[in-house]
């Protein structure tokens, strides 16, 4: 789900994983590499034959495939963590970009913790694998140390002294530990890098990477500065990244650069008076060019199928079949029956909970009650694959007792890492989005369930997520 | 207790509010100024009499005052929102800045939308107010539009070229539109400037405005790029994100740099790898300096009152009496009896939890049930002031249902803006915590409340709200 949302926001290249790291890594690039065309997709590779092995295998499924291959250069990554001298570090470096040629002609290398390496180490690696057949060269800064002024100065000089680099694509690749993620990056664009690696929503290890919605609207409104442009439909941007939200359960802070829920919200009575006289008295961009509806109102009870439908276009979804859009606007009308005023949000929310997975066990109803002095209670039927079963828990809170009676007949013995709520509309006639993350020997998942009522909706996540712990790994692709 | 906590984390100057806009405003500004000490005290005006009258009448209460007195100097600006002419706009400054000094002597001036203004006029306003007797000028981004590149040359240039520009601490003051808002503050302290405005979480108009934790952390890990210090108490940076998450509303999203959950969280097996061979290998700040607790787990039931006060001072809260102490204890008692292990998270919540407020409404019990097919139903019972009452209501959900058992009774008509729920600490046994936002005649506030279990989180938090609106309009201080 997510790299067919990433190709149609038209990405140039799609990194789907790591394949070396697990079976589930592995099946996922398979998996995004058949079903991907117009974007590249893309494997990560340690430098070690094993890994480029496992990527090689991975994309060969690719209309356009690349394998990434990396190692660290800096004195404190080479000597505590490899373990390896430098010599040793350019041997490996330049054994993984030949090796991956096998595999295709399209290989990328990174010199990990690039921003704590020696200059001229840097310069002496860049151009052994320049000269191995890389095509790509990565510049990253691994901890997020970097300010704009200097890791623009830095990649100016490398560019400019590494013998050949006017033959190859420079990138980058920031993380946000400062909050300098997208700055960094769009220096290195002045520097002349050509490529940069970010996530939706910016996402990624620690305070994660740079945040691509970001980075492509920089460009976009100064076009005067950078004078270069991107692929991407900036229309399908929130779309995007409400899927990621979604599927991640990671919530994006209302204050987030173009995604956030107040982005292009005005309340002071200042900024309210000067976007009344004159919309551009404080804004440089339009909502709608990054996919925010102006009406945020659309359909109500006595909306029809082809109603339907055409929002489910204009917000730029896709419906595979009429028999899907029957069970879409079936679930469409269900949620009219509970919420006078439908918005765009709900229908987002349930077009990304309509789930391809086997669903193992599916919610049939849920009774609960709770009264403070007492243990709340709750009784949860649901389907076992094709038996009926009931479930009966305490706990807590009523959420508590509704995963203890699912639990009950259950017995996952999995631990719930994340439980976290979005009311997608205002008010508390809103629906409830909960996700709830398990983790079960070493295997994490997220569940996603909808409903206006918050324990139905929890009751929900839970048993998605127990159906994704049920399914075989290669059901991985479609989790973070 | 927001400006409370700004004095505690050291900030030189809390802009408390704009007197001049309501009642609530003035009191808010004046009530801050009576209760600091350590910070100056300031209230923004635009350039117009009464504005600067409201504002220095609010401060005069404070040890340390400021006025800041502001008019736009864009064309788009000065034409469709102003719609003066430049020489009209220069004699409202210097008339702003003459008048505030009958107040203070600590004037700032801000030329708003500097970022689209033309710099000979922008030299020429900033010449005339400095002579006018102006000790601050600040330099604003009112629409997120600049790159640091860009931004520092602005600002070196006008800092050269502006006459007396020596004798005068330069400021400047970004948003966030295009995610540059940091990148854009330090480029300008890196140009001169000595004064920064920003906000905690980097909350603020639309995007927001540049963050005050990653500014001070930039200064402080890159000492040798800019080679500047601040006052702030980097210690305190985590208790006081958390405080202004809480009663704001606002969530900070788990990839925010330095205060979100995953900020030093270390998921992929390469960091993880890394980081226990030596920390530093993807660590370039600790995170203690910023607040966070290495040792997570620190209470249970059986904890006495003395470990809990050490906790307490631990993690940097003050109690002001042994009365209060007691009450807390006694919280804290009450909640370790429903959750087998307290966390830092609990206890910062508990104090953030303790309410000032005349306590009008208090919540008594609840009651509630729901059952798929059937609409939920609550029965609430709670004081109005002295008086017992119960509430019945449905709704589509269980907090729903409350907040209509709730109206029954009270009748507020008040509108739900906003209803978050943030799981505190993990898994479903996790204490929630709800806050729900509600208008009223104009008037906005924020109630906050907190229980394992979720509906009675939402009830408590709904009364805390109505609590609010029932108290005179200076509470406006405790809101943001």
């Amino acid at each position: 789900m997510i790299a067919k949302q990433l190709e149609k926001l038209r990405v140039d290249i799609i990194e789907a994983g790591f394949a070396a790291a697990s079976a589930g890594d592995h099946a996922a690039v398979s998996e995004v590499a058949k079903n991907i065309k117009n974007s590249t997709v893309c494997s990560l590779a340690r430098a070690i034959p094993r890994d480029i092995k496992a990527a090689g295998e991975a994309i060969s499924y690719a209309r356009n495939s690349r394998i990434h291959t990396f190692i660290a250069t800096s004195p404190i990554h080479m000597e505590k963590k490899l373990r390896m001298s430098p010599n040793e570090v350019i041997s490996a470096a330049v054994e993984a970009v030949e090796l991956a040629q096998n595999y295709t002609d399209d290989v990328e290398f990174s010199a990990e913790d690039a921003v704590r390496s020696d200059l001229d180490f840097l310069i002496e690696i860049f151009e052994a694998v320049i000269k191995a057949g890389a095509k790509t060269l990565n510049v990253p800064d691994t901890v997020g140390y970097s300010m704009p002024s200097d890791w623009g100065k830095k990649i100016s000089n490398l560019i400019q002294n590494t013998r050949d680099g006017d033959s190859v694509i420079w990138s980058t690749h920031c993380h946000n530990d400062l909050g300098m993620a997208v700055a960094n990056s769009l220096a290195a664009v002045s520097s002349g890098v050509r490529q940069v690696e970010c996530t939706i929503n910016g996402i990624g290890e620690r305070a994660g990477n740079a945040s691509l919605e970001e980075i492509v609207m920089g460009l976009k409104v100064r076009k005067d500065l950078y004078n270069c442009e991107t692929r991407v439909d900036t229309k399908q941007i929130l779309q995007t990244s409400r899927l990621i939200s979604q599927i991640t359960g990671y919530q994006v802070q209302p204050n987030k650069a173009i995604v956030g829920a107040n982005a292009f919200a005005h309340e002071s009575g200042i900024h309210q008076d000067g976007v009344l006289k004159h919309r551009e008295t404080y804004e440089i961009m339009a909502p709608q060019d990054v996919g925010w509806a102006t009406n945020r109102i659309v359909l109500g009870k006595l909306s029809g199928r082809n109603a339907f439908k055409q929002r489910l276009e204009k917000l730029g979804m896709d419906v595979a079949s009429d028999e899907e859009l029957g069970i879409l606007f079936q679930k469409f009308k269900e949620l009219a029956d509970k919420k006078t005023e439908i918005f765009d949000e709900d229908i987002q929310s349930l077009v990304s909970g309509k789930n391809k997975h086997s669903e193992y066990y599916r919610l049939e109803s849920l009774s609960q009650e709770s009264k403070t002095g007492g243990k709340p209670t709750a009784s949860v039927t649901f389907f076992r694959d094709k038996e009926k079963v009931i479930g009966f828990g305490k706990g807590n809170g009523p959420v508590d007792a509704t995963v203890n009676a699912i639990e009950s007949i259950v017995n996952s013995k999995s631990q719930l890492l994340l439980f976290s709520v979005n009311a997608i509309t205002d008010g508390t006639q809103a629906q409830g989005e909960v996700t709830m993350r398990l983790s079960l020997k070493g295997r994490v998942v997220n569940g996603v369930g909808s409903d206006p009522d918050i324990v139905v909706a929890s009751a929900k996540a839970y048993l998605n997520a127990l159906n994704r712990l049920e399914s075989q790994p290669r059901i991985n692709l479609q989790q973070p």
